[in-house]
Parts: C-alpha cells; sequence; structure tokens
C-alpha cells in the first residue's frame, strides 16, 4: 500500500476501504507518512468528504492508536458527556455530581482549556490542592467507592488526532465534519464509557457559529458512537451568550456551587437536566428523558448533588471547605464594573470575545505555555434580552493586573450591541440527535 | 501574510493576487513555508483551479526563482522549441539545424531524459566526444558564429519549479492544467528566448493521452508565454505510436541524419517542417508558415541542414565524422527480430510500453542515478495501419545483455495491438493554437 496512491484515490472522490485508512493512521502515526502527503489528503478530504464507513474506520484507527482505557473494573454502566466547548460552560462541574448522586458511575477524562474556551481542569484546579492527576488505580478506586472521579487526559489518547489535528490546524483543513467528528470521538471511544452524550455548542461563542451546521456534527458523532457500540445522545444547545453569568475558574467553580445549591442561573440548570437525562437513559437508569429530570432535579432539592462535588473534592485532595465557603476560593484584587454606555436593550453578545477578554485578564490560555490565574474573570449583570440603563453595569471585571484589565475591558465592550427594540427570548436547546434521528425545538 | 491564509483563501475558490502567489513561491524556495503547507494548497488548486493572472503569477515567480539567461548577447531573434515528451522524439536534432540554416540563431538548454521519453542531451552525448556542458560564452559565442548550441539546462534553472515539481509528485498533484503549464513556460521563461514554439504531444506516449486535454494544456501555455511578453506557438502532435522509426540514444541521432539528409521518415520530417515553420514565424523570418515550410524543406535539399549539424557537432567536441560514418556511432552487440505471433493490421501501439521497453533495454533512466546505455534501442518494422504477415518482423531490437533483452521484448510484444479490419490512418499534426485561438486538423 502507498499513501501516494490512496491520496489519488481520495481526490478522485473514491471511498478509501478501512485497510486503507488504518495503514494511513498508523503510518502517518509511526512517522511513517510525511506530514507533506497527510496534508495534500486531508484537503482532499476536504472536497470530497468521507462517507459513514471511513468516517468510523478513521474514528476507530485514531482512538486504537494509543492507551485505551479499560473502565471494566468500574461496575455499572459508564457514560461519558462531552462539549464542544463554548463560553462560561461549568457543566461538567454541575452535572457530574447530579449523576453520580444517581448512582450513575462518572468516570470522566477531561482537557485543558485552549484559547478562548475554559477546561474542566484549570476550573478543578482553582480549588486548593484538588489533584487532577490522580493515578488510573485511584481514579477507578474513586469511581467505585464515591462513585465520581475527574482526571486530566493521559497524554497518549488517541496520539493520532493530536498529530492529525495539529496539521490540520496550520494547513485551513479544521473545517470537515467527518474530521471533526472522528477527532471529537476518537478521544470518547479511547477513553473506555459505554455510553456518549454529547453538547453541541451553537452561536457566536462556539466552534459551530451556524445552528444547521451543528445538527450536522451531531448527527455525524451520534452515528460514529453507535457505529462503534456506544450508545450516543446529542444536546445542541445555544451558545450566542455565555452559560450562566461567571466566567473565569474560580468564578466558574462558584456559580456551579450555587447552581447545585439551587440557588444557580436558570440556563446552566436546564442544561445540566437535558444532558443528564440523557445520560440517565444512556445508563439505562431511566426509560424516558422526563423521568431523568425529574430525579436530576431531586437531587438538588436534597442536597445530595452538592454533597457528592464535596466528596469529589476530598477524595482528590482538594480544599472541601470551599464548597461551603466560597470565599475561600481565589479571589481577584481588582474589581470593576463595566457601565453601559447607552440605554436599550442587549441585542447581540459576540460571545467569543468575551472569551477572549477573560482570556486577556489570564483566565485562559493564549498559548499551550500560557500559566492560568483561577482568580480572573468575568461575571455578567446583563444577557441576551435584557433592558439597561445608560450607566447600569453591564458586567463586573474581575483582575488582577490594570493593563490587562484594560484589554479585557476593550474587548468586552466591543463584544456588546445594544438596541432600541426589545429582541425576542433565546431558546438554549436547540434539539436533540439519537440514533432515532433529529427533534428541533 | 501568512501561508495559512492563502490555503484557505485557495481552498474557498478565491483568487491569490500576484504579490501572494510571489511570497507564496519565494517563501517555499527559500524553505520558509513547509512542505505540508504547500501540499495543502496545491490539492486546493487542484479542486479549485487557477486563473489566467495567477497562472501568469505563478510562472513568473518560478521563473525568477533562480538563474535567469540573458541572451542579450546573442543577434537577432531567438526563438526555443519545447516538447511535452514522447517517444522517439528526435525533433531537435533535426529542427535546430534546419532552422539555423535559415539564419535564425538556435540556443537551446535541453534536458536528459527520465522514464519512458528520451532527453535530446543523452541523445547529442552517443556522439563520442560531444560536449554538453559547455560554458555559458561557448555557448553564446558558438550560437553568434556558427548559429547554434545545444547545453544541458543548469541546475539552478527555476528551482522553485523543481521543488514544486518533486511535491507535486509524491502528493498526487501533477495533473492540473495550470500547474502543467507554468511548470513547463516557468524554465522556458527563464531561459530567455524571444519566441516559444511548443510541440505538445497527445496519445498513448504523451503525458497527456487526451487530445482535447493536450489542445487545453497548450492554450493554457501560449496564454503564458504570451501573457509574459513572448511571442507562443503550440503544434499539437500525434503521440500514438513512436515518433519516425528509431528509438534510443545513437539509434535515434543516426535517423536524425538520415532525416538531414533527406531519407529520414515522413512524419518526423512533417512534424519537423510545422514546428519549424512556427519559429520562422516567431523569429519574423517569414510571414506565413507557408513560406517557411518551403524554406525548411530548401535547407534539407541543399545539404545546409545536414551542414549545420556537422558544424554543431565539431564546436561541440563530437566526432563530425559519424555524421557522414553513421556506423561510427555506438552499437549493440545483440540484434533480435522480433517476429509477429498472428497476421493482420497494426491497430494500436501502447506507446508508453515502448518508451519503457526501450528505458529497460538501458536507452533510459528509472531514475535519476541510472547510467544510459547510447547503444541500444528498438527500430520499428511496423507502425499503426501497416499489414503484417505472422512470422514477419514487427521491430529489431538492439541490446546489450540478454537479460534486459528478455524484459524489453516482452514489453514490447504487449504494447501491439493486431486486428483483422484495416484502420484509419493517423494524422500526425492534429492542430495548432496560437494568440488568435486554436486551428484544429
Amino acid at each position: 500500500m502507498r499513501m501516494y496512491d490512496l491520496i489519488d484515490k481520495k481526490k478522485k472522490g473514491q471511498a478509501l476501504s478501512k485497510d486503507e485508512i488504518t495503514f494511513m493512521v498508523e503510518g502517518y502515526t509511526q512517522g511513517m507518512i510525511p506530514d507533506y502527503q497527510m496534508s495534500a489528503l486531508l484537503m482532499a478530504v476536504y472536497f470530497r468528504g468521507m462517507n459513514e464507513e471511513e468516517t468510523l474506520a478513521l474514528t476507530l484507527a485514531m482512538a486504537e492508536s494509543g492507551e485505551q482505557l479499560d473502565l471494566s473494573e468500574i461496575r455499572g454502566i459508564k457514560v461519558d458527556k462531552h462539549s464542544t466547548g463554548g463560553v462560561g460552560d461549568k457543566t461538567t462541574l454541575v452535572l457530574a455530581p447530579m449523576v453520580s448522586a444517581l448512582g450513575i458511575p462518572v468516570a470522566k477524562m477531561s482537557g485543558r482549556g485552549l484559547g478562548h474556551t475554559g477546561g474542566t481542569i484549570d476550573k478543578l484546579e482553582s480549588i486548593q490542592g484538588f489533584n487532577t492527576s490522580i493515578s488510573k488505580n485511584d481514579f477507578i478506586h474513586n469511581v467505585n467507592t464515591i462513585g465520581l472521579a475527574i482526571a486530566g487526559q493521559t497524554a497518549n489518547l488517541a496520539p493520532a488526532d493530536k498529530k492529525l489535528y495539529a496539521l490540520r490546524d496550520v494547513t485551513a483543513t479544521v473545517d470537515n465534519l467527518s474530521l471533526i467528528a472522528s477527532s471529537i470521538m476518537s478521544k470518547k471511544i479511547a477513553s473506555g464509557a459505554d455510553g456518549i452524550v454529547l453538547d453541541v455548542k451553537t452561536g457566536t461563542g462556539a466552534f459551530m457559529k451556524d445552528e444547521q451546521q451543528s445538527f450536522e456534527l451531531a448527527s455525524e458523532m451520534v452515528k460514529i458512537g453507535d457505529g462503534l457500540g456506544r450508545e450516543t445522545y446529542a444536546v445542541i444547545s445555544d451558545m450566542n451568550q455565555p452559560l450562566g453569568r461567571h466566567i473565569g475558574n474560580a468564578l466558574e467553580v462558584k456559580e456551579a456551587i450555587e447552581t447545585l445549591r439551587g440557588e444557580g442561573p436558570d440556563d446552566l440548570l436546564e442544561l445540566c437536566v437535558s444532558l443528564g437525562s440523557y445520560m440517565l437513559l444512556a445508563a439505562k437508569r431511566v426509560e424516558a428523558v422526563e423521568e431523568g429530570r425529574r430525579l436530576l432535579l431531586d437531587t438538588i432539592k436534597s442536597g445530595q448533588a452538592l454533597e457528592q462535588l464535596k466528596k469529589l473534592v476530598e477524595a482528590q485532595g482538594g480544599e472541601a471547605k470551599a464548597i461551603d465557603h466560597t470565599d475561600l476560593l481565589p479571589k481577584a484584587s481588582i474589581i470593576e464594573r463595566i457601565k453601559s454606555p447607552i440605554s436599550g436593550y442587549i441585542n447581540n453578545i459576540m460571545t467569543e470575545e468575551i472569551g477572549v477578554a477573560a482570556m486577556l485578564l489570564g483566565g485562559g490560555r493564549e498559548t499551550k505555555e500560557s500559566v492560568i490565574d483561577p482568580a480572573v474573570g468575568i461575571v455578567l449583570e446583563k444577557r441576551l434580552g435584557d433592558k439597561v440603563e445608560k450607566g447600569e453595569t453591564l458586567a463586573v471585571i474581575h483582575a488582577n493586573d490594570e493593563e490587562k484589565l484594560l484589554l479585557a475591558k476593550q474587548h468586552y465592550l466591543s463584544a456588546y450591541q445594544i438596541a432600541q427594540d426589545q429582541t425576542k427570548p433565546i431558546q438554549l436547546i436547540k434539539g436533540f440527535v439519537s440514533a432515532d434521528g433529529i427533534i428541533r425545538h
């Protein structure tokens, strides 16, 4: 088999066989196939696409390119949740405790943030002492005893995807649905869960700005998951404004805790309940999502979900009393209010710009080497559709550096559009995708 | 300017500006732009194409990437001839003497052969002592005194094209008209001629098998030549069988000499007269090709053209008496006749296979490192449309090695198709392309 022939075949619009895709992914990971041949093939894939069998084969080959987690020592059906990334997305911090409170084992591998989206691991590390690099044994032991564990992705998870993504990133070949879907799913498959629930974000703060495309991506990923024997669901959720009101690592932990106390923002709770009900469905804990929603809301009322978060923090060495006393979380030295320059209604939020503003404060990574400041961030006081008077506070910035504050402020202000007419309310959940089809709201 | 943005732009179907193309070609030649970005861009070009301005800019940037010949010291209008490559193509050996006999300076840079097509330089080197690496001063001096010189291409001619072609060759991005045309024309432009006549081969022995595509390539190249201020013509000629009857370096020199004596095959003479008449037109020596044809045929009758070949060989250190006594040229030790296994008419010749057969004998290069045996080759006794009886000789193989002979024989026989019905005669000249348009025969 020669890589040249595979490029030529794809260029001519023919499908590659499973063997050919495996040869290609293995050869590339091992350095036998050079970057310049792979990038030519990726560009041909951009123009010619990949069919379902090809996409499955690619996902599997990437999943098998490195370490694959064996979660068989964990009792019960393991269900993983994945978000395509957004601003202010602290879903895992709320959802994992809720679901585990219902007896579903949560063995979660999470990533760090890069660019304008934050990572769960970074957020958890804002709790003093929290160790996200626990051993595999501790990870499994914790899930079996307290019901949940959250750790950083091992470096050797789907290395083929890592190498391919880095190449796509510099050759303008990121934006192909099959490639995006197989990249995400390869890591989920290698992470060993039995079921997968996907949170596909759509809007100004999401990787996928277009709703139609978000549904297509969701369908593609659900097909891959089901094709590889994992019960998979996708929730398509709005990212035209940050999720909840807090952006920044410690600030997001605080909002997650408030939500688990029943005092959080509606949208965050609603998304967690939506995603969670599909996790319960995949775990065979309930037969219908409505039942799941009820059970999940009960874990908040009863305080069981909050209890699970405390157990998680304790088990991974974090300061558990910060859960009850959130003023123990890192705090920024400068608190500055951003005032509205005019009166009107919040009409549009360039959400990605708000993510960038938080990153510029030090809350996110511009490059892989950036060191994160857990204390900084932004708290929104006005969201889409809200009425605002001139001089009223739009948001509060938490900063540790005057210069960064200035930069972030500029970004923040440019992200808001204020109009004179009231806009129609945002719909948080756009729809669902399962093997049975698509439900649009 | 970032290469990433140029890839993305081309991927989206937008045209690149002249500055962007220059940036890209310079950056790539200097090693600032990596192969993997260039191959992604090339694949995007395969799908999106390049418009006329882009193709011109690419050609010029490649021509300017290395040494550019300054032929201003040569008196008169310099006209170059280029063939896209075929089997048995000894046109230059006949045409250069004919044209120079009419007072047109011929300053020809030629390549070596690779694969199934031979190179003029290799053919000339089968004449003992012939030096194809003469200095630039000698080259110009010879043209100014005897009227012609033929030398090997300098290594630094259009290095960007060399590097790009090598990359296209391993990334399945060769077959794009703009890229093919700009690759050929960049070297012609850098070679410094005022006019260019292209021999675009079409058929089973040509790079372009399809006639329609050959016309398109010819048009593309004529547009580039004219766009860059060189009067350019293209002749589209048949390559569904070898040109003439001799294939192999010394054998082709012999056939060229016979043609200059007025004893050569009709097709070779006809092609030389066609190409030559356009060279005379480009050189403003005649006002119509008909006049050129007459003058060129006269150079054969008068013996002037043959005289020019002798002068060329003498001036470049070759054994000139081999021109009058062709038995002084290298001779093979084994002469074997290939007999027809059945009776019928020659219906089809897989010409490329015949080129490969000659290469396998040692007459061509499988790799750049191969050493050529000037003596070996094939002499065709039957050509398309000829009647053949069972047991009659199809061709005579000249070999120096029994094993290679066997291999070549197998290739040769598999290349012939013999049918019971007579086929219609082959048309040698398919048409012409100039800035004024296309003439099809």
